[in-house]
């Protein structure tokens, strides 16, 4: 890895598909060559309040997200220098007190659906990309996850849905595609234009 | 060319900037491997009507293009063999006696404003891309382009564009962005995206 790594960054509503975007571009350009943080992984601790209290926060608001540390360990790696990848225990809304080392590498692949709604973050990135997929069908796929991968009723899923998900979609999330340098329809599915970014990708890495 | 040609088409409202992202498609891949066919030399000749009709003709409806020999021709090259791309006098609404021979190459490029509103022509193509720039700067470069280049005072333009332009986008053009692949916003200013699809391109084209 001898040039600056190129920071690419995808971002899109819930459930638009964005996570299988990253992890197809994991597994075609090859993990070996990108540092994947998550903005997941940057949730703040909420330790100091009492657990009713961390239940009822808006996760889905950027101040919920420690961007600025996100942002530090974006230029460490483009330094190449490794950084401590926080690991967040989303049952207890805290910080595990492990984290994971992640290495230099040529991409560093940012994902999440603020991250273009940042200043600081998408001033970092080189390439932005947001996976676009109409609101019913990621409602009907957040319904289905939330259901069937956590247990959640209906109720409670559609009821976080208008309460603040939906909100701050259309206060941040939408919004932010203005900075998008390509919007990719439809997400993981979306065959064609995944070859075009993996395309790019390998044409930018050392041969 | 041993392969099969990859059929790429680059549509957009009136004025998105889809000519110029098709221009740095020819620069930047290399015009020898590119046989170009703008779906603008495929209006129909409307040398049948008296000239006075012709001008009244709405030339943003698909049925003002001969949308079914454009598709014939992308067969014709995509089996290797050359097709008289047809030239068009704008001035006349009339096609001209002569033709210019497009030789069949890897990448075949398409471009117009309706090319994947007609079902035809977008079951032809392996990659589609919408252009997608604001109404209001399409219609400010509109109105400087056709009253600088073209000559037109502004009342005329702004009439055309209430009168056929922007009820055709609405209609046709701006529906079939549903079908594209990816969507570049701002289109020839767009640099990441440019790299991201001349990348593709040349991974595509044979050693």
């Amino acid at each position: 890895m001898s040039s600056t790594p190129i920071v690419f960054g995808v971002a899109g509503g819930t459930a638009s598909g964005k996570t299988t975007v990253a992890r197809q571009i994991l597994d075609r350009v090859g993990a070996r060559h990108i540092a994947y943080l998550p903005h997941d992984a940057y949730y703040r601790d909420l330790s100091h309040l009492p657990m009713e209290q961390r239940a009822q926060q808006n996760v889905d608001h950027p101040d919920a997200l420690e961007s600025d540390l996100l942002a530090r360990h974006i230029r460490e790696l483009r330094q190449g220098r490794p950084v401590p990848l926080p690991v967040y225990d989303f049952a207890t809304y805290t910080r595990l007190p492990e984290t994971v080392t992640v290495e230099p590498a040529s991409v560093i692949l940012v994902d999440g659906i603020l991250i273009f709604a940042e200043p600081e973050l998408r001033g970092l990135m080189d390439i932005k990309v947001f996976v676009d997929t109409d609101a019913d069908i990621r409602l009907i796929r957040r319904i289905q996850r939330d259901t069937r991968e956590r247990g959640r009723t209906l109720s409670s899923v559609v009821f976080q849905y208008l309460d603040t998900v939906r909100p701050m979609d259309l206060e941040f999330v939408q919004p932010s595609r203005r900075y998008a340098d390509i919007i990719i329809p439809g997400g993981g599915q979306n065959r064609v234009a995944i070859e075009m970014v993996v395309s790019r990708l390998q044409a930018i890495l050392p041969a």
